[in-house]
């Protein structure tokens, strides 16, 4: 049944993929002794509470008399977590956790989620993937020590989960190129929908630079802002580059118009942004095809719909391996690999 | 807890979506007392064993200290009603059993599997949801007659599992459309995996009429047999419809030597055979918007790879609202509903 769970966990991971970059996308799911679900929460974003201490917070709330403190921002990684360490009376020693990722052991601006599971003492902690990154590792060993049970379910599709982050963290760069279809691979018009939208402007807030061509440029005309995102991703937005061969753009364009970002113009390939940190490329098929050899990872954005259309004919010959697929109303998000994903 | 491992009873009972027709997908999943996973199965062809019965008997061999007997075929419906019936020694009674629908309660060749489950009493059944057909009904109310604890989720996503089994009860005809493609949209080459093709052909094996285009018949040249099918459907073949303006077509095309099943040619979409019992439409955009006032339901199989091709423009235009997305290896299958799902 563990593995069942962790199934509901990744898709809950998913969800937030690359949104707590340079963070791994990392889910936590509480359950009580009867094995009721208390709570499925996520690690956000980066410098916010992590997936453990997020869904211990709603247990407690769950499993408590006195409610979880209303003044304590849900964002404030420390203040949740000391409020856990100093007031969690043993409530969650009956509790089951599982953790996409083995919880980290290493101390940053607070302790690590291995020390406050082993001040918590829930009964069992169940792991899909063990910690990747070195500075992290150990915290499994730390929760045995303190008599919590450990289960280690060590899934291929918990470490597929973290692909984004391994690339980022061991090659310095991850780079995402998304495309947004119908039902027939045509990109005319408004295709989107809001969800898929919002996920879309909340990647712009964590992105270092997001990436489209000339020709979308000056045609579609787009404003390449984060209207849409959630409060949480709006405190940044990433830059713009555009790879137009013809060095002239028009200056008046809408996106040049979107304060507190950088726009650049590159003229070749290879002078593109894309050796260091977590780019998005925005484009059609013609573009993938270009950056083909840069790219890590496919993000399909298919609107379940068809329009009649004039297609374009492209040149771009690929090989994808799909990982997760999630419904979004009426788009479905597909995500690809498009090498290996052992690094 | 119990909604998410409902969820993954759905995601299996996809996976053999219309292959059970007439009857309903469904999947049972049996827990122990401890809530680990005994066995998780479908209803995978008319006239075999339910989901209960076959999770019922994976269960037993992982309860019993005697075997399932090896020489009761797993697809004999009464052999396995009756031997869990005679046998149980009252191994379940601390299980849970979770079904996507309510377990049948009419008698049939064999008793309904709710006299089946008051007979081995255990100790909590839980559903997704409740029988439409009314002389299945009274599954449940029997069961809490016989002091199992019964618990309705009552969840949408399982009402929309049994859709193709509703159009096809109530209106007497579930129509599929079924296309192939490339993350592009393109179809042209060989395109779906092994997998993707073993449930096509299983698929061929239970519906009454394949339809496809003379076009495709004429270019593609297909055999449209069902060789890579499991054993379990090569018994029989849907016949073939081919719609086709001209109505010259070549007799030495491949799929006029298949054994067993008809080809019938038709100048008129009216007069296709798509009125009556569950038809399976194969074919592109243009068959899609030709037929569109017909189609039930879409499924797409979309390989997750590109190639250079040249582009057809086509005339559909359509809204589909998406269920359920599965990777199948390099394939992703979506089923969509065509228009309302309420009947």
């Amino acid at each position: 049944m563990f593995e069942l769970l962790m199934q509901s966990c990744l898709d809950k991971a998913w969800e937030v993929q690359t949104l707590a970059l340079p963070n791994p996308s990392v889910a936590c799911m509480v359950l009580d002794q009867n094995y009721r679900l208390l709570s499925l929460q996520t690690h956000t974003k980066a410098h916010t509470p992590h997936a453990e201490v997020r869904a211990l917070a709603e247990a407690f709330n769950a499993l408590s008399a006195v409610p979880f403190p209303k003044d304590i921002d849900p964002l404030d990684k420390q203040a949740n977590y000391n409020f856990l360490a100093q007031n969690h009376s043993d409530l969650f020693k009956e509790c089951t956790l599982l953790v996409t990722l083995e919880p980290c052991n290493h101390f940053g601006k607070t302790p690590p989620c291995a020390a406050l599971l082993c001040a918590l003492k829930p009964k069992r902690v169940i792991v899909g993937a063990l910690e990747q990154h070195p500075p992290a590792q150990g915290g499994l060993k730390r929760l045995q020590e303190a008599g919590i049970e450990v289960i280690v379910l060590d899934l291929p599709a918990c470490y597929d989960l973290l692909y984004p982050f391994k690339c980022l963290s061991k090659r310095g760069v991850f780079n995402l190129f998304k495309i947004a279809t119908r039902l027939d691979g045509n990109y005319q018009g408004k295709i989107s929908g809001t969800k898929s939208l919002n996920f879309t402007h909340n990647q712009r807030g964590v992105a270092q630079t997001l990436i489209i061509s000339g020709q979308s440029a000056r045609t579609d005309r787009p404003l390449l802002d984060h209207r849409f995102a959630d409060p949480l991703y709006q405190d940044r937005l990433c830059d713009v580059a555009i790879l137009s061969r013809n060095p002239v753009i028009d200056r008046s364009l809408p996106l040049f118009g979107v304060a507190g970002r950088e726009v650049r113009l590159y003229t070749r390939v290879q002078d593109l942004p894309l050796h260091t940190g977590f780019n998005i490329i925005e484009g059609g098929w013609h573009l993938l095809a270009s950056l083909q050899d840069h790219i890590d990872m496919l993000l399909t954005h298919t609107n379940t719909s068809l329009e009649p259309h004039q297609p374009i004919p492209h040149h771009a010959k690929a090989h994808f391996t799909p990982h997760h697929a999630q419904i979004l109303d009426h788009d479905l998000l597909t995500w690809h690999s498009c090498g290996s994903t052992n690094l």
